[in-house]
């Protein structure tokens, strides 16, 4: 169920990021390697997502149950024109989908995936650092959080070193296993 | 409006805490002090609750707004039999509610709650330190978490040294202020 309880910019292109995170405010658990970058128990951020159908769909096989986090799901790909990834950098995705990894600073990977997204929304997809550098910037516009109720005690934090982005809520979608707040970022 | 998304416990005397708490996990600012108590910045936690008229009635004057979270705030106060506080203790309060502060131990306080609330809920009112103790003793069957969108990026967290009590969203109310979500305890 959508619960609507401000203003929704559609039809907007807008620089927007969408992150699982913890009840205490952990996008990642702790001791992030190669071999595990999402950190000890930072799994548990995603397993909401993966026990959608929609996520299975994704992922080219059935399976999963469709509840209101398929819905979510499936809005989180409807209009993306670019990504903006943190360390490196390629083109082409999925669907003509343009990746940018961001190497030479945020503007200039912003630059390149407007060009790349014309109209369309651009998605910082992470890492945490990165997200923080575009909310630190003022270049996002849109934060949406999955609330996920976990509590992970230690691990990387999204909101920290951004000042105070002057968020409101725009949209709050609600389901047993997590609380999906659309932050609109008024700085 | 509300969102339900669990059960309810009606009907059920619970131990519960409500509590306002930034995005980024703090329940008061920095710096807390006598003069100051909930640190520097920490009544922006509270600027919700102030603006609503059921706030303004409490107090005995006119005022306020009229919102969803007045709805939530005239909610707080419904089958609360007793308080719990750190620190201090003394009984009797508004409307035949006791208070009870805890200066022998939660388990204590808990027991001499439940003496005077009767079939009636309990709440433990805070601080944040005593919140916690009651989550790691598995004492809590409630959490309710006013989620208010600032980021104060430093100040004293709740969810510290409490483990992970295994919470599942029960109810969420969604305004353009705060997202209220009502936790169950599952540990």
């Amino acid at each position: 169920m959508i619960l609507g309880c401000g203003k929704r910019h559609k039809g907007m292109s807008s620089v927007t990021c969408q992150i699982s995170i913890s009840l205490d405010g952990f996008v990642a658990g702790p001791n992030q390697s190669l071999e595990n970058p999402i950190g000890e128990g930072g799994m548990r951020l995603h397993q909401w997502l993966f026990e959608t159908d929609s996520w299975h769909k994704l992922q080219g096989h059935a399976g999963g149950a469709h509840t209101v986090d398929s819905e979510v799901v499936d809005g989180l790909f409807q209009n993306v024109g670019a990504y903006i990834m943190g360390r490196h950098m390629f083109g082409g995705g999925r669907g003509g989908t343009t990746f940018n990894f961001v190497t030479d600073g945020i503007d200039s990977a912003l630059e390149q995936a407007r060009l790349a997204g014309g109209a369309k929304d651009i998605v910082v997809a992470g890492g945490a650092h990165t997200v923080q550098q575009f909310i630190a910037a003022g270049l996002l516009d849109e934060l949406y959080l999955h609330i996920v109720p976990i509590v992970l005690g230690a691990g990387e934090r999204l909101l920290e070193n951004v000042g105070d982005p002057m968020l409101k809520p725009n949209d709050v979608i609600a389901s047993p296993a997590v609380t999906h707040v659309r932050y609109r970022i008024g700085r």
